[in-house]
């Protein structure tokens, strides 16, 4: 007989955690939803709906003291990660953060110190992207060295529109921050310094942002990335990147699905927001979270990618209200994340 | 706590059966491969080796006297598919039974009589395009009425080669036909007459087949479909199939993944075979097959579907040989399937 | 100094004719419009107005007498044709025809006679597709050999709409005509039978066409050719033509021009009528008869073609009519065109 | 009668000017080859065996002195154009002057002062892109303001290889010059600052040259611009931009031309030179300058064009060697070319 599913919590039932409850109740194999947590009780109850036998708890405390899971999910806020982190590392177990792993590089260094003094990995961060079948096949192709050496990636990143308060800083560190950790899959290195320029602001985009904006990247090693985001797009969600070799040019992320010819035009519908265009992302990467839990072994993005992610974040932020090329400021990685 | 897990036993252990054996161990919700039964019991053996906990037996009387599952995947050569199907089905079981149903119609006949007997739909048959985003996403547009009513169906069909042995009457019975399913699926029709006409051959072509032919089908109520039947194109496995509607086109099946350029070429790759242009298509047939027999239906391609499709592959061998218009002989459809 | 000019009359001033005018008059090289052509004198006038110095008539006697034109582009109804053809070859002067050559066999055999008389070749047939840049290149590729022998040719062909008085009959003579002489183009053979097909009809067709309809056309060697012919499309313009070989398959006449994305769309404009589609093919067609007729030679399509394609369009009358395949009745082919 | 055709010399006759030797004589309507100039007399002689009557001089004063053109190319290196363009505007002849219009600002400015004291426009420069199709409609579509403003333009350059001798600075003269214009161009405005960035190195590239490097560009209102220059990138030649507007997205330059399948993979080829991407193009500008300097104007780049493209490439090798954003220092715009 095949041995016990693996009991998992989901952490904060908002619209992401809500989604997760009915990922791993229903499309997940060897896992279950043993518990839902909200500090909103009726909040819990409701997204536990779709998962047949979870238990409901208003704190993360309740849940470790009933033993109610093998695993957890965290998806609330990032402001409240740190705090449930420590406690859940505390009780020794894996949890999937999604992102951000905490929202500023001095409190990542502080969840990754005590990870380290549990002396084993636990923490995969939400990087959805890297199990996105297109990332999946250009990660491949540049390790393969097929055409060459990688020289230089280019990213498209629009959304449909934003709420009113949408901030430049929350277009680095909740849209951008994806480039920054796909910059840093991609070319596996860390990245060296962040250049964030913006020009002629659309009259469509919300208040509190300049959209768009133009950011560039380069690696340790001086590989060059740019990144053009525009959040108040109007057209719909793509995620577009383009990678330039030696020998080559590959892109992914174009649209897909079918071909339709109607009203004068040839075309292909594009998706209207992350949860269509990265759906599968996000089965294959709790699937493969669950597989490496049951294996006991973290695979995927870790706290250190969460931690880099968030220094490349503040020196972005940096980066947008002075102009010119900021350095990235990162502490030694330890050889715990080797 | 979830329900118990579907016991299923794969009965056939060659290269489609170990495929399901892998997939339902690993990739399917809510149920596990509890039986691997092969009259070689190496092979099955073999096959089990992906699934923790299953019992192999090397004939279906051990399978059902051992009750060591709740439902089965028929996976063995056609001309076999009859025998074991009675036995099943007297068994009270449900079976996702690979296709054909059977070679012929007549043998098709007598099962649908035995399945009508028991009473209860049993059988799901094994036309896993109808499980493709591309296919379900057309036959969603031609029902939605979006484009207007449909026209026209046009089908490409390309293997890049056949084995030596392969003949004109396995053109029709293993490659066409699942473009005769598809016109029953899109049209929701029966098929009433086909034509199929050769031209050039290929000199590439094996020995036994005129490659390739052109095949035209006409539905009951006058649609006309087509199909360019080439399994000797070299080039790899495309499926493709154009929708003409009143006021519209629609296209599935072209070539997806990452864009190159390279070589003085922008373009991409071509699926070689169609265990990964459908990969994705025979994993949603088995979950939904699983679903469907844990809630105790039949919502697949049927047993009826097995025989029409048999029915309209007699009719095409026929026309095979004469040249013109071949007319389907199909016996009157029993309200059971309605 | 560069020789003189070639002085073209145009006769006919209807829409194509005037298309022509202002062609030599302002797109030709070597050219010029020295006459304009037609009953209504008022047209005349009007459509030589775009041509600097065009004297004008109102018969083909007059202007042949006043010796006015080196060289003479037919452009009046098709029914009108044979008359003309007679008194320009009389002349001895060099004629480009716009299709059809007439409008039956018969008549195009008379022009023939009378054209082999002459002791050389003056007509070039306006199948202005056969110098379509798409046209040209897979003529070349099926003559290189590069992917194989051709073994297929499927042809769509879509307009937007007709006018009601539009019959079955001129989408044969008028719409699938192109497609006869491309075949004939394409594999350099004569056609040996026809057969047409009507399945579903469009609601939005008009009311003397059954519309869309399917035509399959077999070469003398056997190869087989099909077109998707639907002049009610309602989304615009378009041809298309794929070619399969032995190692490849080949389309052109794709939507080209800019890629948009916009309103949740990704895709290209389509044309809207052959005007712009065909419109370099036109020019290219003109500037070629203009060269040959400078170096006194027919290198386009010629009487020869002209009458084949008329006696295909007999066989495909007959076919809509029949439903079968029916046999094209050819005269033997002088050596004349040979 | 038309009126007599314009009689144009063809100053230098290397491979640009043996191309417009020969697009005159043959596919430019109302223009003739009357001379040919070069300083090698056989290489004059040779280019004018493809025009029909050209006489041929060893220098620019023959030409004039011998009366023997209405107007002149230009297509001497560059060193040579300032000295050739005096003579030419004091004979008061009309110019089509290949790029550069001179290699730095400061001869431009002199060039610029001659034909300001000349009293009417007689230059136009040959940045051949604005006379391509794809470049044309992306123009329209900015102006129409079909989808909003112009918000950023991406632009992607590749060229197959360069000679051993090709430079960093050639980079930016010969080819980044075409973006420099083409930004001018779409948005109607000067350019303010360009940024200039290089990383990893292809090992493929020519010793002399840093390649690829990312430029930017900002144009006076803000307009960010940016390109991907890769001289060695072995796949072909590649010109692509992409515009972003507030309410859509456009891209020109894909791959044109029929589509294969072959060996496993589904594409278009690309071009390998510049000569064929651009060929009509350099078709359209020839035609239409002839048609301007018979309606006595320059339409198409003028010498400010010249100038303030000169201006930006100082800017921009600057900026090479500097990293950071350099200001583009431009003389005040003279009313004569406003």
């Amino acid at each position: 007989m095949p041995s016990q599913d693996l009991r998992v919590a989901v952490i904060g039932a908002g619209l992401m955690g809500a989604d997760h409850v009915e990922r791993i109740a229903h499309r997940t194999v060897r896992a279950e939803v043993s518990a839902v947590v909200d500090i909103d009780a009726e909040r819990a109850a409701g997204a536990a709906k779709a998962a047949e036998g979870a238990q409901c708890f208003t704190s993360v405390e309740e849940l470790l003291q009933a033993q109610a899971a093998d695993a957890v999910v965290l998806a609330t806020p990032g402001f409240l990660h740190e705090e449930a982190l420590l406690k859940i590392l505390e009780a020794g177990l894996p949890v999937m953060c999604e992102k951000p792993l905490t929202p500023d590089p001095e409190s990542s260094l502080r969840v990754i110190e005590v990870e380290k003094a549990a002396g084993r990995q636990l923490i995969q961060v939400g990087f959805m992207r890297r199990f996105d079948a297109g990332y999946r096949r250009l990660k491949q192709i540049i390790d393969s060295g097929e055409y060459g050496e990688l020289l230089m990636l280019h990213h498209q990143h629009r959304n449909a529109s934003t709420p009113e308060t949408f901030t430049d800083e929350m277009l680095i560190h909740d849209s951008v921050v994806h480039e920054f950790d796909a910059v840093r899959f991609f070319s596996g290195e860390e990245i060296s310094n962040v250049q964030v320029r913006s020009g002629r602001r659309s009259s469509l985009a919300t208040k509190l942002v300049r959209d768009p904006q133009h950011v560039t990247i380069q690696t340790a090693s001086g590989l060059l990335a740019d990144v053009e985001i525009f959040v108040n797009a109007q057209l719909g969600y793509q995620v577009h990147t383009q990678a330039s070799f030696e020998r080559g040019v590959v892109k992914i992320g174009e649209s897909g699905g079918h071909e339709f010819t109607a009203e004068q035009v040839t075309g292909r519908q594009i998706d209207q927001s992350f949860h269509t265009r990265f759906v599968d992302a996000y089965d294959a990467e709790i699937q493969q979270w669950v597989d490496d839990v049951l294996a006991g072994q973290v695979t995927g993005p870790n706290a250190w990618d969460g931690y880099a992610a968030a220094a490349v974040c503040a020196a972005g932020a940096k980066a947008q209200s002075e102009g010119g090329i900021v350095d990235v400021e990162l502490a030694e990685k330890p050889d715990f994340y080797a």
